[in-house]
């Protein structure tokens, strides 16, 4: 029997609970939304208030230079580097996850042109959608008849990859599933067929133990908003690694990615490395906001973090089972932890309803059709206690009865 | 002669003198790089607060709803259109310049692609790099054929366009020289021949009179970091007119352009009209402050900004030659009216150390390779008085010779 006393005792053995006051959280509140979006670091006030007040204000157009304005990209991209297994140089914080995409399939495509018969490009019918969305308007728009194919699931992979694949998109943990992919095993597999993967990493960076180089993995791209806590829409990462970025370069070859963008040439010349993945000028206080969010994580370990989330994800299945067991919810996350990524979700017939009710008792939850409560946890900021709570107020609600679906319209919200 | 007494009367006849308390500007200094990119609206501090306090702290992934995240791309559109002569619902603001070039050109391209003989987009060698390169990188990623052409100057553009011209990008007004396109005679002359044409508004918007739909134009795009004081960076605007926005979609299809983005269906749906020029994730924070820079142009009239900009232009490069006639100073920019947009660029042996003699004197100008000095010429907060003082400061400068090209080193800026 699980007991709030147990908790507690859990979370005075915790090395990462000092974390917590590193972070500005939200009053009277169990933030379970942390990969949707993540919580303000602490340091990200003082951050845009210099932003504002000296680097744009004061300082203005000296600021591209004497604030690092122009580096920001590669600057935080190779501490978000040490979050994942990659080199420093090898990763860039730009733009959006879905541009991302579109560039490093369209470089995956360039790298297997001449193998004329690779035209499928295969991806999950349960990935979050932007992805098979970036997909077709590749597909769309190229005229060599590339297709895509949807797999139902892990399980469907293997007859799936044959020598007509030529890439492969995977989400690394399944935005509503929680399913963790085996990074290493999975590009293993793919390759064995002469197919290049893809990693969308939105659901896993800053949650779980990544080592993309070690993996032999060919490109990621992922969102910095989430677990990584780096701000709302802030700009994405991508990675592609050193086997790969002066292969070939991305259509979306903006003054950014050039060799030398103050030369004013008229022809566009590749920078080396992950620089010519960059493309127009960027969102400057967004991006910069990343850096506190990224910061934080350079303070533990990855291991750390996994850890906690495994604890965390393993007490919040239990007390469900335990606390609301009589009632008809299905897990729907994998209950393995080498398949689980860092959020936990449970079908429930009125799932809409209850995470509202949650929601007004300041259990922040989301929900994803159909029917799926998912509940994300942040090893940073949470604690075994609140994890505890959580439950019991899961555990009224279903109790009591005390949802009513006709207060509650359905209304959109963000991945 | 013009004197200091006349530019101090001018000043008290400037009906948009008090717009310069709108902006929070630097300290001892006569900025005129806001063409490069513009000073902080003083309400740009209190918004960022809000968000990072309020917004992202407090109310964390509810904000996509209560606080119009998801809207801002199209809000904010709506409020740019008012200044381009577009409607509401045909402006975003999103992304970056160079992507937004990118998907209206595939649009162009699409439209076109039925007429096999038409290969050829034009453009101008003295584009703003960006917008070459984003060409080029749709070109090489195509494999129809298509082929960027280099225009030399408006002189060259009626013997280069034919049956076989799919597109034409031009800059409304030239990042450097400070010509402007007449964009209705220009257009008509492209449509003449059966092309498109998308024009670039970076160095235009919120500067110069602009009348997209009276201009019968077929593509805009621009930033919003320079004129419109959106703040470093920011997020571009894109501009499809009615007549072409739901004919075909754009290949950077992310879910934010989907009809139904929440409905998570495996097949991207675009949205009608300019929606589906969004694709990823918008940074919120960067885009937010947009609004405070847009909302101070609602409170004029576009024909009071470019009135005042031809005055304040006008004075510039007559104080330069009565002031500074015995020095090699050449006039790059047009002295027509008509065909000048809102800075102006003078060309000297010695523009780059002149530029940063000026520059530790308080007076922010900035350089272009090659040999150019460009002084932008902001109506909102310059006044005919600092017009009077830069040239006092230039002429200082050239007449004690106090410059030392030895003492700078050229680095970059952004345009």
């Amino acid at each position: 029997m699980l007991t709030l006393e147990y908790c507690r005792e859990l979370d005075e053995k915790d090395v990462l609970a000092a974390m917590k006051s590193e972070f500005a959280l939200p009053n009277n509140t169990i933030y379970l939304d942390g990969n949707s979006l993540g919580v303000r670091p602490h340091a990200a006030l003082e951050r845009v208030n210099h932003i504002v007040r000296q680097e744009w204000e004061q300082d203005l157009i000296g600021s591209w230079n004497t604030h690092g304005w122009w580096e920001l990209p590669l600057h935080i991209g190779n501490k978000v580097a040490q979050l994942v297994g990659a080199k420093a140089g090898e990763v860039a914080v730009t733009d959006t996850t879905s541009s991302n995409l579109f560039k490093v399939l369209a470089t995956a495509l360039k790298i297997q042109q001449d193998d004329s018969k690779r035209k499928i490009i295969l991806a999950e019918r349960e990935a979050f959608p932007t992805d098979l969305y970036i997909i077709q308007g590749m597909t769309a728009w190229l005229e060599r008849g590339y297709e895509l194919r949807l797999i139902d699931g892990p399980q469907d992979l293997q007859d799936a990859l044959s020598d007509e694949v030529v890439a492969v998109v995977l989400s690394h943990v399944n935005y509503r599933s929680g399913y963790l992919w085996p990074m290493q095993e999975t590009t293993a597999q793919i390759h064995a067929h002469g197919a290049l993967v893809i990693w969308d990493l939105c659901h896993s960076i800053g949650a779980v133990e990544i080592d993309l180089n070690g993996s032999d993995a060919d490109f990621a791209i992922g969102c910095t908003y989430k677990y990584l806590n780096g701000g709302p829409g802030a700009p994405a990462m991508v990675w592609v690694p050193e086997k790969h970025v002066n292969q070939v370069g991305q259509p979306l070859s903006g003054w950014w990615g050039h060799a030398k963008p103050f030369d004013m040439a008229t022809d566009y010349t590749p920078a080396q490395g992950i620089r010519r993945y960059l493309s127009g000028t960027q969102p400057i206080t967004s991006l910069a906001l990343v850096d506190c969010g990224v910061d934080v994580f350079l303070k533990t370990q990855m291991s750390q973090i996994r850890s906690k989330s495994l604890a965390l994800t393993d007490l919040f299945i239990a007390l469900v089972e335990q606390e609301c067991g009589q009632h008809a919810l299905t897990l729907v996350t994998p209950r393995e932890q080498a398949i689980r990524g860092s959020h936990v979700s449970f079908r429930h017939e009125h799932g809409f309803a209850i995470i509202q009710a949650l929601i007004e008792r300041g259990v922040v939850g989301d929900y994803r059709e159909p029917e799926v409560m998912r509940f994300g946890i942040t090893p940073l900021y949470l604690s075994h206690e609140d994890i505890w709570d959580a439950v019991q107020h899961l555990k009224n609600i279903l109790d009591t009865g005390s949802w009513d679906q006709a207060h509650f319209h359905r209304r959109g919200a963000v991945t």
